[in-house]
């Protein structure tokens, strides 16, 4: 039974449900096929995430190793492959609660910067699970800087071996994944030495633990980090060697080697394997960042149609919560924050694909693109959506504070996504060093690459919207994104030439210019995000209503940046105070006509029950039901010693004073 | 043995330590017996947080029930009461870590809200905890709106009893603390009914487990609500009422009371009891949200002035991170805030014992303001706070992210500080309906109360600033933040009258208006708490440099602001295009400045490492020794049946094949 307050709200749609979920699928096929791959783990009850709010750090991990296990035989049983359509909704289905991760990134490691001599010896153990691999770079004084990892791979030309020490503690791997309890063999990044010649960072592959059984090989020290937010299922890990001792075969060799008589020799581009790691911060997007995102926007939306607090009107019953604008001003600018993202998300990919064809063909003019792109984005998506996750927790209140809300276990892995894979504000500012270098070349009338092009084309002019409905135009708003976007990117360049002219060294003028280069970086990502989703819109058909909504969020996307930073537009006075006011207007009437969709717009995230594993955020919206029957699961309330050990003694003499 | 790193930030500090810690604590006086307290308490296993971050739900529980327990004999070993100098400081160095605050809130009802007798009856063993009482208010179904409370409590003629009862699900008592697992007795709030009539929402004492045996009394249902984002310690509860009876003498009836025939009678006055709710609102600061806030910027910054990444200038080596720009661009504002709110919370604190005073004398002219400063600065005090915290997080990259460094757990919990105690979205609309009403008397020539008399003298002007350096002075920054707040008011005053006159109801135009409510009670709020910081600078010695970084600090907090909101500012005018570059200007170069201070700043707030608790925050700053120490007594590496599970059977035949 479907709690009446919610399906009230999915009777006036105003656009086909299931035909917005294939496109967000990318077509009809793609939601069959992810569907059967749900329906599949979820009815498998080894995959089960019900007990997950309750269980210990040691629980999680030894469920999770129980998934990846069980995941193997699974795949063997529906006839699932690595390189099949299905693959892709495994992680998602699972909601990426499984073990042996990173093993998937040692075997890519091997593949790409192993020799094939060593391809084929790994790879097809690997693919078998005969020995479960880790990938050790991160130290615990080392994470973005590589250069200044402390590890250190001697050769010694009489043994033919390669002798790895972690010199000091701060040389300590730490972070990897899959290492602290389950890896039998990791990567190691480690500083290579060859007669007392340092020459930088090479991997090694290092068997840390016995085949036989599991203890820790000789010279190995490694463990577990110890909690974390979130990641209980993951035995992050530290990793110590005191003359780990391996053959000379084991360092990857495929663009440098070691010969036996000591001579080090470098082959081949590694442009293909710069290209590979710049690649990863654009694949977590999808599942680590828009998936907990359209969770969490699920979740909060359902609830606040089903949540009444207060009276909105005299004499009427208590409203919904999801009929106050300042609640529909929280959640509302998240969901089209998805949707965006979600487009961006495979403009981004398409780009990437072409990429690699281009690279594979010799052909590495896009790469410096490339990595603006995915470090500018990464950063961006993710600390939005970090941030939109918080937004919905908290609109929630008391009960998205609870972990049977889902919410707080949604928010604290996203939250991750800011750290890993590169530090956002690094990665700002490798996007932003791109966009100077661009925008230096554009001035000087040279080419630049079709993201930037835009640079070279700068319009002094002011915005031309006379009335608040101009600003429901995509020309309008997406000209202002791009006017701040420059201004930005072009005030910055004149303040770090201005402090090089007067003196100051080029890396104190850089460092000085640090703060602004950041909001350069994200302008750039913010407007190419916002005309992208217009683009968008303009291409989609106009059957089904689909058009129609996915123009409202695209306005509420553009207009809500807009409110939430209108310094930006007013700084040069491009957009002048009263088109401010209407900017505002336009922005707040779009809440309420985005709000009468909210549902139906979660509806077409598709998420089952299962998978949002929230009390709140249910299909049926019987939220307080729930929360009850949850509640009553928990090991808090069975028995506690406390009573007889504390609170007996303390009450002992009460009934004869009472 | 001091990290180096750290050692040399604490031997150029510009001002004496020792002094601001004095003036922190309001004298040395004060200094010295907080920290004869926290000695007791720290030096006391009992008291232990050690081994906090490993434990589960159940285990904080009982470790809290146990503090709780011991904490009466120490109180009586040390001469403890509750009302001695001593008292204050025993919260906050037990960081809050313990049972039985509920039983507090208990008692602090019944003496408010009792007569004489009822207090006579229960204060005395409430006091010796020959019961335990709870709080009974939120149900699963309504929080913030206490009217809609749905428990009923219908008074029996024929048996002098009220019949409590729970007639649904969403009416079940919800969150109350101690509840779930410890408490005895609680003050239910519900519907009083007599003869068939509603007389609303009144308190009632219940007893809920048995004094015996401490099981379930006939009719209750109760227990844990499960799992949270933090509060682990706490048995948050449910409560669910059938025919439970108790004796008519068991409301509180110090304000209301049923004659045994059935007749309603009110007495007195409930201001003062209103009163006392408004100044849980600014009690709460203090403890639950400055202390936080200065712990993870004291565990932030020393860890950033011992971790180095990356080189600022070639050939160096790798920097400290505290000196990037971003890097104190993130972490320094936050500092400043925690001294801002330090002194808008002493005001605050002077203000409501003056309202206190005047209040016992019958006047209750001062309540309105009162409610309203207590609603908008517990808002945006908690709102700003946790934001901060999340910062500091966020900039100790992948260590943050650690239980270990005591980030996520000073972060989940002051989090809760911006839903408990009223939402922040509601009470910041309380607010505004104050100063909206305040601005119309205001505009009327009517008199306001002290805090809003600036709405009255409304200038046009704009900001005279003509370099940088003006925006150093304090009356031109604080005359900015009056402009905004001025603005904000009397254009959402004026767009609700325009509204109202277009012949929108006034509901809905108030609803239509709130978003910007919302923004012009924040901005009242920022005004008053940077003018605060100004005066309380001006009024400091001038000696042992205490003015000067307190200056700088002021400063860097009002600049701040206007940095991160540009458009409040730029909107009108009130500050140029040009000025707003010398803000930028002047904020970036402040930055730099307070850098050189920061660790002896945060050495100020005198945390012992025992109540930081963190492996990144020690005074000796020797990060990765203590990660490393603390890592390897996590559970996690105790032996896991995962191996013979699960890894052993996948590895079984490798060796023969490797």
């Amino acid at each position: 039974s479907v709690n009446p307050d919610l399906a009230s709200e999915r009777q006036t749609a105003s656009f086909s449900v299931e035909k917005l979920t294939a496109l967000l699928d990318g077509g009809a096929e793609q939601t069959r096929i992810r569907r059967a791959v749900v329906e599949a783990i979820e009815s498998d009850p080894v995959f089960s995430r019900e007990n997950q709010y309750f269980q210990t750090q040691n629980e999680r991990y030894e469920a999770a190793v129980r998934k990846a296990v069980h995941l193997q035989k699974k795949m063997h049983e529906m006839g699932w492959t690595e390189n099949g359509p299905e693959y892709k909704y495994i992680y998602r289905a699972l909601s990426g609660d499984v073990a042996f991760l990173l093993h998937r990134v040692f075997m890519r490691s091997i593949s790409v910067l192993g020799s094939d001599k060593q391809i084929a010896k790994w790879i097809p153990p690997a693919t078998q699970h005969q020995l479960i691999g880790s990938y050790a770079q991160t130290e615990l004084g080392h994470g973005t800087y590589l250069q200044g990892l402390e590890t250190t791979a001697v050769f010694d030309i009489a043994t033919q071996e390669f002798i790895l020490n972690t010199p000091k503690i701060s040389a300590m791997k730490w972070w990897p994944g899959d290492m602290g309890r389950s890896a039998t063999h990791t990567v190691v990044f480690a500083q290579l030495y060859i007669h007392g010649k340092c020459y930088g960072i090479h991997p090694f592959i290092v068997q840390i633990r016995s085949l036989q059984d599991h203890s820790l090989c000789p010279g190995v020290t490694a463990g577990d980090i110890g909690p974390k937010m979130n990641f209980e299922h993951i035995d992050n890990g530290y990793l110590m060697l005191k003359n780990v001792r391996i053959p000379r075969d084991n360092m990857l060799s495929k663009f440098c080697e070691v010969r036996p008589d000591g001579t080090y020799v470098r082959q081949g581009s590694q442009k293909i394997n710069y290209f590979t790691m710049t690649t990863v911060r654009i694949s977590l997007i999808s599942d680590e960042v828009l998936t907990p995102l359209m969770k969490a926007c699920t979740i909060a939306i359902r609830y606040s149609a089903v949540r009444r607090q207060s009276k909105l009107k005299p004499g009427e019953q208590e409203a919904k919560i999801l009929d106050y604008q300042t609640q529909q001003e929280k959640l509302l600018p998240q969901l089209a924050a998805a949707y965006a993202f979600h487009f961006i998300n495979d403009y981004l990919q398409e780009l990437f694909d072409k990429g690699y064809r281009e690279i594979q063909r010799k052909n590495f003019d896009m790469l410096p693109e490339l990595h603006a792109l995915s470090s500018g984005f990464k950063a961006v998506i993710t600390h939005h959506c970090t941030a939109a996750v918080e937004i919905c927790l908290r609109a929630c209140g008391g009960h998205g504070y609870s972990l049977l809300s889902g919410l707080p276990s949604l928010y604290t892995k996203i939250l991750a996504s800011c750290i890993y894979e590169g530090e956002n504000t690094i990665l700002l500012l490798q996007t932003a060093r791109f966009l100077i270098k661009c925008f230096m070349a554009a001035s000087a009338g040279q080419p630049v690459p079709p993201s930037v092009t835009y640079l070279a084309a700068v319009k002094p002019g002011k915005c031309p919207a006379k009335n608040k409905s101009d600003f429901l135009s995509p020309d309008i708003y997406t000209e202002a994104y791009q006017h701040v976007a420059v201004r930005l990117i072009s005030s910055t360049a004149a303040k770090l030439q201005d402090l090089v002219q007067s003196g100051v060294k080029k890396y104190d003028a850089w460092n000085q210019c640090t703060v602004q280069l950041v909001l350069a970086a994200k302008a750039h990502c913010h407007y190419i995000t916002v005309k992208n989703f217009a683009e968008t819109v303009e291409k989609l058909e106009t059957k089904a209503g689909i058009q129609r909504i996915m123009k409202h969020l695209c306005d509420l996307f553009a207009l809500h940046g807009i409110f939430s930073n209108t310094g930006a537009f007013l700084h040069d006075g491009y957009i002048s105070a009263a088109q401010m006011d209407m900017v505002t207007s336009s922005y707040l009437d779009l809440l309420a006509v985005i709000r009468k969709d909210a549902v139906p717009l979660v509806d077409a995230f598709d998420f089952t029950d299962k998978s949002l594993n929230s009390a709140l955020g249910s299909y049926d919206g019987q939220v307080y039901q729930r929360l009850y029957e949850w509640a009553q699961k928990s090991p808090t309330n069975k028995m506690s010693p406390a009573y007889e050990r504390y609170l007996k003694p303390l009450l002992h003499n009460t009934l004869s004073k009472l």
